[in-house]
C-alpha cells in the first residue's frame, strides 16, 4: 500500500467484523489494531491493562455529557473536574487512535475510530453487519457459548452496549448507514470475500 | 447475467442512487424499474398515472396501520375497509414489484422493494448515501433548484418523506445498515464506480 489509508471498522457482535479487518490488514500489509490498542493505551497512561478491559466500550451515564464532549474534542473542558473512569479511558484511547493514524496506514476496529478520525481525508469508514442466524452461530462456535438463546442474549446486550457507547461519545446513531463510507453484510460473501470487497473499494478509491 | 439476480436500491435524495441503479442495470444488461414501475402499476389498476405521481412514496397517517400491514403481507385484512388511497397505491405497486421480480433479473429503485422481496433468495439490497455537500450540489445541478438553502430544505423534506414511507410500510428504520446487504456512500467513488463496486459485489456473491 503506497498511499496512506486509514480503515476504521465498526461491527455488529458476531458479524466477523474483527476478522474481516484482520484479513484486510494482512491483504494490504498494514498494521491492525484492536485489543493491541488497549494495551498500548494502558502502557502509555500507566493504568493497569485489566482496568481497560473491564471498562472497554462501556458508558458511565452518571457522568456529565459535556465532560465527555470535551474529551472527544481532544482536551478536557476547563472547570469540569468530575471525569469518570470511563471517560478518562475513552480520552486516552482517542489520543492513541490519533497517534496510530498519524504513524501511517492501518486498520482500526471499534472504539469510535471513524468519529475520532472523521476529519482525516485518508480515512475510510466501514460497518460490518450480518444475518441474525449467522451471527448467533458464530458466537456459539467462536466464543464457546453453550446455548443459542444465551448467544442471542449476549449478542443483543453487546450490540446495545456498543451502540450506547458510540452514541454517547459521537451523538450519532451507530447503525446509521449515512455515517459510513461502506456497510457490508458479511453473511452475503463470508469473511474472506468481504475483506476482498473492501480492498477493491479502497483500490477503486485510490485509483 | 445468467443467474437470476434482483437488485433493490434505496437511496438518499441527491445521492445519485437512481443513476447508480440505471448504470448497474445497463452494465448487467437487465431491466431497470423506477418511474416505469408507477406507469405499469397505473395501467394495471386503471388509476390515472397522475394520481400515482401525486401520491408517490407518501404516507397517509389518517389511515389504520393494520390495514397497511395487511396490504404489505399481500392481501387486504378482512373486515378492514377503510383503505386510504396511499395504501391502495402502495398495495398495487407491491404487486407489480413482485410480478416484475418473478419475470427475471432486474434493478428496482425505491418503493420498499427490498422489504417486499425480502424472502427472495436472489435479492440483493443496496442503500446509497452521499456526503451532504455533494447531495446539495447534485440537487442544484440536476433538479434546477436555484439556491443552496432551497436544495437543502428539499433534501431534508424528501428524505424525511422517504424514511416515513419506508417505516410506515415496513416497521424498519430506513437508514439502518442492518437491513441492507450493501450500503455505499456515492461521494467516495462517484456514480459510475459505485455501480462498478455493486457489480463486483454481485459477481463475488454469484461466484
Amino acid at each position: 500500500m503506497n498511499k496512506r489509508i486509514i480503515i476504521t471498522i465498526a461491527r455488529e457482535y458476531g458479524s466477523g467484523g474483527r476478522e474481516v479487518g484482520k484479513q484486510l490488514a494482512d491483504k494490504l500489509k498494514i498494521p491492525f489494531y484492536d485489543k493491541e490498542l488497549i494495551t498500548m493505551a494502558a502502557r502509555e497512561s500507566g493504568f493497569k491493562t485489566e482496568l481497560f478491559e473491564k471498562n472497554d466500550e462501556q458508558v458511565d451515564y452518571s457522568n456529565n455529557y459535556l465532560t465527555a464532549i470535551g474529551y472527544v474534542l481532544g482536551s478536557p473542558v476547563a472547570g469540569l473536574t468530575d471525569i469518570s473512569m470511563n471517560d478518562e479511558l475513552h480520552f486516552i484511547q482517542t489520543n492513541v487512535i490519533t497517534q496510530l493514524a498519524e504513524k501511517g496506514s492501518c486498520v482500526i476496529v471499534g472504539r469510535c475510530a471513524d468519529y475520532v478520525l472523521r476529519n482525516d481525508p485518508d480515512m475510510v469508514s466501514v460497518f460490518i453487519t450480518g444475518n441474525q442466524e449467522d451471527k448467533v452461530l458464530r458466537i456459539v462456535n467462536e466464543y464457546h457459548t453453550a446455548a443459542l438463546d444465551e448467544a442471542e442474549a449476549l449478542m443483543a446486550k453487546t450490540d446495545k452496549r456498543r451502540g450506547n457507547y458510540y452514541n454517547y461519545y459521537t451523538n450519532r446513531d451507530w447503525k446509521d448507514a449515512q455515517h459510513y463510507d461502506l456497510c457490508v453484510n458479511s453473511s452475503v460473501l463470508g469473511v474472506e470475500k468481504t475483506a476482498d470487497l473492501i480492498a477493491a473499494f479502497i483500490e477503486m478509491r485510490n485509483a
